[in-house]
């Protein structure tokens, strides 16, 4: 879908009382691209802020250099990959083409929505999140991510994605944006064929799973996860057995 | 661990009596090693064999080409890796030193153990399940494997391991295979230096909870899994939003 230019204001009507909204910021612009290796410090903040939000920021060891060091080593969609949501009051510039990818993966075209807001929306770290992307609109800050990486089904015998996080700055939610990002990836899944996107949420959070079953996708209840980690993982460095 | 000779039969005593097994089928060898594009058949089968046992049969859409179009894609550990167990009654001779791994991960040297058993094992599947690999010892047969990819944390800013399928034939369980499978993961993992193993198991399963419990791994109660498949997948091919 096409962004749609904001509607010019009206010149044959008297001014709007000032309690409604400049015209250009009623209509909120958002974007989601590939990310880049730039675009590291913005994702490292925004996974500090998912861990306070989730009360396990003491769990959070993830530094600028270590997500640089871990991420964009593989070609989109072949391993862990980021998607970035971006938004702007005002309308995208395209973006270059995306190049050609070598193993004939479908390219990712960014997709561009406009949102119709109800009311401006303050952000007050617009400054920190300012996005530095060509293309950026002017203004436009780094709103969200979705980090995803490929993961397999034997009794499809098929690729599909597992969805690791998605997350959505604070003031930017209610407004279709983490649905934009889940469809970008469900989407790409699709065109490609892949058999199954899947992710986790926590069994008491209702309003989540209300909305990924309003999605389409179904909750497996009898399923646990268990996790090897930290020193009882480090303890099978030296043993086979 | 090198896997120990079969003691010698004694010979200054009579004869065991018929009840007792040639001392030949009183060890087992096995033997864990990164599987091939030629393993793909005994694969296929093991997956089928998987999916008769979970009663999901109907579901298991495998076959030998979708695995082979979409296993053996990249080298060893990068994406989906199939680790492969190989059982004898003869010692496993040694395999050729594993090609040098271009993208710096270390190889994996095939894990070899010896295990005494009370009763010799009937294999109704012997000739089925037969190994053509190198090294197999006369008689040697593909008895289980683990499938398992890369996955992410993105508050280690590590990747790990994620355990997709560990499957032992049913005449080979309960004598310690599905634990060397999984430490041969495990060791792997903590050997990269990657951050965490994880899997599912089905909250009824407590004999299997038990298992993972004495691994090492915590099974994490409050989490459950999203799925978007089928249908309701493929209709993302064609939106944005």
């Amino acid at each position: 879908m096409a962004a749609a230019a904001p509607p010019p204001p009206p010149s044959d009507v008297p001014a709007m009382p000032e309690i409604a909204p400049p015209s250009s910021r009623r209509t909120l612009f958002a974007r989601v691209r590939l990310a880049a290796p730039s675009d590291v410090p913005h994702i490292h903040k925004m996974i500090y802020q998912m861990a306070v939000f989730e009360r396990l920021a003491d769990q959070c060891a993830a530094t600028e250099a270590s997500l640089s060091s871990t991420l964009f080593n593989s070609p989109p969609f072949q391993s862990f990959t980021v998607l970035l949501l971006e938004v702007s009051h005002l309308p995208f510039a395209p973006l270059p083409p995306p190049p050609q990818n070598p193993t004939g993966v479908p390219a990712f075209a960014p997709i561009v929505h406009a949102i119709n807001l109800d009311l401006p929306i303050e952000d007050p770290e617009a400054e920190i999140f300012a996005s530095g992307a060509e293309g950026g609109g002017g203004g436009a800050v780094v709103a969200g991510f979705v980090l995803f990486f490929p993961n397999y089904s034997t009794f499809l015998a098929k690729p599909g994605f597992y969805i690791e996080d998605l997350f959505v700055r604070e003031c930017y939610r209610r407004k279709g944006l983490g649905r934009m990002l889940l469809t970008a990836v469900a989407g790409q899944a699709a065109r490609m064929g892949y058999g199954r996107v899947e992710w986790v949420v926590l069994d008491w959070n209702v309003n989540a799973i209300k909305f990924y079953e309003d999605m389409g996708a179904k909750i497996l209840q009898d399923w646990r996860i268990c996790r090897l980690t930290g020193e009882a993982l480090s303890a099978y460095a030296n043993i086979d057995y």
